[in-house]
């Protein structure tokens, strides 16, 4: 829901609006409520049926993540992802928003949102994705976050969209890393979209050219849960849109919404966190993410090299400008005019180049950094799992 | 230790390696680390007495973080401040650097390194002290990360610069929230610097001017700690360095180094997690800080108001500029020559300006959105507070 640019905005978070309170949900997590005024009109309208709500301020635009609840949010905490795409790639526009976990804590059950990306959305682009280094980072970080804040947790609940298949190497790792499981794939009943999917062809605002390729479409946003200590959670049923809301001719969102209903239970003893898959094949995850993560890093690296050259030649041509207006201004090759003109915009230009390099270089020395903590974090996992 | 700036900087990394490797510590903290090239030279020289170590990587320069460490490191998180000093205020440098906490997890121990950060130490500004809002933030994060990461520790332990006086708000602020106790205040045996300073005019690295107020120095730099499940936690003995490194004629920094010996021990039954101080203490502390944050919030919304209405100035001279270059184009004026020299040096300005000013203007939109998350959440805490 960006202001001004996304169709039928308005009518579709008063139809959203109005559907939720229909529905009395007990926790609504929502993605995308770019437009802070959207969330107030929302806060209105379902004030009296989710008396509790929360929207995560952050970064130039925001965090877009919100959250309504009919039991009370006790506590909530940000946490900024370290890598998130390129500022110059605007049109993904991912590095100036969700660049942010949010974090709710509401008794013993811990909620995750997930920030939505939209780096993967160029499905035609999977082959050669550029960003799959940063989106592994993403996924490590989510589950480093996820393990480290749920340790006191009863349930532990992650919800929204992923950006990844099911099968990618992120997914893998972080419920590897987690022991969070999947509601489509536990589900006792399922309604909705065929295998789940919440990005399909028939939705009226995907893009049609991106889904060529998976003609039912695809599945990228999840509902992910676990019990910690006592308890035990089940998934009942699982349900998504259709394409269209229910009872209306357009869809809520261009992504499918995603129900679960789960049942919580307490049970006798306590049990420990378990890790979700057994070590091997774990141990097979971390292993294919670091390589995905080294091969980033040298792309970096190879960036990093090549605009702190551009930068360097920029700063010579502006070197060897200031040689030749001293020439100038001393009296050299007075036999032809100055050309002051082409001078300054050749001067111009050099600035720019210098700026535009420079920046460039800070922020791909950043990425080197960040992918070489993450590449050793990751190594610092595959020992632990090796001695075990 | 900055290359090239500090002085006698590998001297100094030197005599700390050599010493650290005498006093056969459990647990060294370090920070403002700056070069990768000497925490590897102090992993060589100290892998026989501390095997493990870690360097946090992060942001353009680093994070200056890493510890040494007698025992097994199982686990390291990173977590980014959201704000962090003005990007343009290139001689503090914070924004650059010293944006991230790090956190360890060794067994029941958790230990947490805060960033280093310079915006305390020109103490002669500390009337008009216009980062208090961004340090109020930070040690409310830092609060946040601490509460949210430690629920399943036996032992928290936060060592480190945190640059701010043992009475200011956001000390207050972080020890009543998480219950962390002052080893200065509790160690049954104290020996060094008058007060516990930490940065004294004797040092020979200190700025003499920064301290005038000050004659017998200030008290930055603490170790904190808390026992959380079925432990206790005593401070035996707290000693620092005065002024110069022991037996040398040089101190090893700026600052005091502080160490503390605890005494852990485990007791029959566990313990509830508890709040630092009284919940009306706690509750007048959130209030001051909120009073603070709000402060720091009018000025941010006034900057981003004047840097806005900068960059909207320079598109209208912009957009003029085009129409009079329109204008000599059709032939209006041809009268007398067109002024290109100055017209494109004009541009130039404008389009400097321009760039500036909408850079500003994205940056305090962000400052403004964290300020208002901060004092949402005080205002959640203090609700909380005024229901107990």
């Amino acid at each position: 829901a960006i202001r001004y640019l996304s169709k039928r905005r308005q009518e579709r978070v008063g139809l959203i609006g109005d559907w939720l309170r229909r529905q009395r949900f007990d926790l609504v997590l929502l993605q995308e409520i770019w437009s802070e005024q959207d969330y107030t009109d929302l806060v209105a309208r379902l004030g009296s049926c989710y008396p509790f709500s929360h929207y995560f301020r952050s970064g130039v635009i925001g965090s877009g993540l919100c959250v309504f609840s009919r039991f009370p949010i006790l506590d909530t905490l940000l946490y900024q992802y370290s890598l998130n795409g390129y500022p110059y790639m605007l049109q993904h526009g991912d590095w100036f928003c969700g660049k942010s976990v949010g974090l709710l804590l509401m008794g013993g059950l811990t909620a995750v949102l997930p920030p939505s990306s939209h780096q993967l959305h160029a499905e035609y682009c999977r082959e050669k994705d550029g960003y799959l280094p940063h989106r592994l980072v993403q996924a490590w970080e989510l589950a480093q976050f996820i393990r480290h804040t749920s340790k006191a947790a009863d349930v532990v609940l992650l919800g929204g969209d992923l950006n990844m298949h099911p099968q990618d190497v992120g997914i893998r790792l972080l419920r590897g890393c987690t022991g969070l499981r999947d509601a489509f794939a536990e589900a006792a009943h399922f309604e909705g979209c065929e295998d789940g999917c919440t990005l399909i062809p028939k939705n009226c605002f995907t893009i049609k050219t991106e889904l060529l390729p998976f003609p039912q479409g695809i599945r990228i946003d999840y509902i992910l849960y676990k019990a910690v200590s006592s308890f035990t959670v089940q998934c009942e049923e699982l349900r998504t849109t259709t394409g269209t809301a229910p009872g209306m001719d357009i869809p809520f969102s261009d992504h499918e919404a995603v129900m679960a209903t789960l049942h919580i239970q307490r049970q006798g003893q306590a049990v420990g966190d378990s890790l979700g898959t057994t070590v091997p094949t774990l141990a097979d995850v971390v292993t294919e993410a670091q390589a995905e993560v080294g091969v980033g890093l040298r792309a970096a690296q190879r960036q990093r090299y090549s605009t702190g050259r551009m930068a360097v030649l920029a700063l010579l041509l502006l070197l060897l400008q200031a040689v030749a207006a001293l020439g100038a201004l001393v009296g050299l090759g007075t036999e032809q005019p100055f050309p002051k003109l082409s001078f300054s915009l050749l001067a111009f230009f050099a600035v720019g180049i210098l700026l535009l390099a420079t920046g460039l270089h800070l922020f791909h020395t950043m990425e080197v950094k960040m992918l070489q903590g993450t590449e050793e974090q990751l190594r610092m996992v595959l020992r632990v799992l090796q001695e075990q």
